[in-house]
């Protein structure tokens, strides 16, 4: 019997399984693009975030990185997803495939935004994302005990507070959206899990925050990444996408 | 009595203190930047090889942060080094800092390789300096018993074999000296220290990690910034510097 994080569901459903299908193909601009991804995971769709964004050529593969396939592990060192081959050359790191598309495709819609003081801004904002809210999220997520996931839930907020002082609305550059929306976007879409089991509440963060939110979860691109909720609901339901390396 | 972290020397010395004195008028070139320095930090170096490399105009300032000072904390949020007032405005995070420095002095020398594929090595290389070698070289700088010192010592190695694995030579994309080396570089020139107590030895991680570290400690802008050996034995004897928010 294969373990539970090998069964997950094989494949994209809802929304993101009609973009799926529309990138099947090997692309065909003289730029190889395999993207690979797990309909599922939140690092993933940070860099399909970003590919839409910039409407980038790419063709999807499926992959389970919980199989550790030798053909996986040959692209993704650490057998983890997002992963691309670029060129023949691979890649991984969602944050670091961003950046790389934004410098491969400079003539695509920018994923900074343009003066160099705000881009630091970005950088911070991806900081703030990375070192204080994702750590407290999975803290969140992991805790069974009523007062650790109180106490999680409490860094949580600090968290997307200390990213909301900034967020200049409805995005976090204004109309623009930008890898500072990016790196924060795919949980953003999946809120719902930890409003449901955790007592996590957008309106605790402050009214900038629920705007942003909402604003995330209208945008098209966020909107044509997710598959349909029951799908995620059994893969958070078993705390698989906890490891930041 | 103040505390000990408060006591630290309170300026630089030897090859430091030289450039610090170059360095103490407001700039002249339009553009303030003032540059907010512990003259011991490892992180502090990185932004100070980026300001020497590129020959960016700065004015020094010593900070000491451990003293959380109301003027300083306003500059630098979580009261760390270093950090940079530009045109009246605050950054901090040496990472965040060195990027700025690259964007905003455009027709200085480039801190990355040209090419987008290697830039994105560049930024796996950082990545694998934040999360697989300093976290393992703080553990082996505050273990105190010989079984945790080891195995520390053991994931210290696998690190910066890790990073070890792409370096050209001399330095980590051939000739160029880029922030895939400066984001290590400041702790290669504080090797000694876990040399003397803790058994490393940089030919047990490799001749290219060897050869590189040699380079590295020959850069001039590394030479230009390093204070005298006695006062770095002081800090670390105290394990400061164990910060990495
Ligand atoms: N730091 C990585 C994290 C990627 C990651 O954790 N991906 C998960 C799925 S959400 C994965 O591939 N897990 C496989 C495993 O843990 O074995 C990134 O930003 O790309
Ligand atoms: N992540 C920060 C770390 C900076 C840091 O830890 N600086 C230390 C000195 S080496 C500091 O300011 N410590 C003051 C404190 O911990 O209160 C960066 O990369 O800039």
């Amino acid at each position: 019997m294969p373990s539970p994080d090998e069964s997950i569901h094989p494949v994209a459903t809802g929304a993101a399984a009609t973009t799926v299908a529309l990138h099947q193909k090997p692309t065909e601009d003289g730029n190889e693009l395999v993207f690979y991804s797990g309909w599922f995971c939140p690092f993933v769709a940070r860099a399909w975030l970003a590919l839409e964004e910039k409407g980038v050529p790419y063709q999807y593969k499926e992959v389970n990185p919980y199989k550790k396939e030798p053909e996986f592990l040959a692209i993704s060192p650490k057998g983890l997803v997002p992963a691309i081959k670029y060129r023949g050359k691979h890649l991984h790191e969602s944050l670091v495939i961003c950046d790389f598309l934004e410098e491969a495709y400079p003539e695509t819609p920018s994923l900074y935004p343009k003066d160099p003081y705000d881009r630091a801004q970005a950088r911070l904002a991806i900081d703030v994302v990375s070192k204080s809210f994702l750590p407290a999220f999975f803290r969140l997520l992991q805790s069974q005990e009523a007062e650790k996931q109180a106490q999680a839930l409490e860094e949580v907020y600090q968290g997307l507070r200390k990213y909301s002082e900034r967020i200049q609305g409805p995005f976090y550059f204004g109309t623009q959206f930008t890898l500072a929306d990016i790196v924060l976007a795919p949980w953003a879409a999946r809120l719902h899990r930890v409003e449901k089991h955790r007592n996590f509440s957008a309106s605790a963060v402050g009214p900038k925050f629920e705007q942003w939110v909402a604003a995330v979860k209208g945008r098209e691109s966020v909107r044509k990444i997710l598959s349909e909720e029951m799908y995620y609901e059994e893969i958070y339901g078993r705390n698989l996408c906890f490891f930041i390396p």
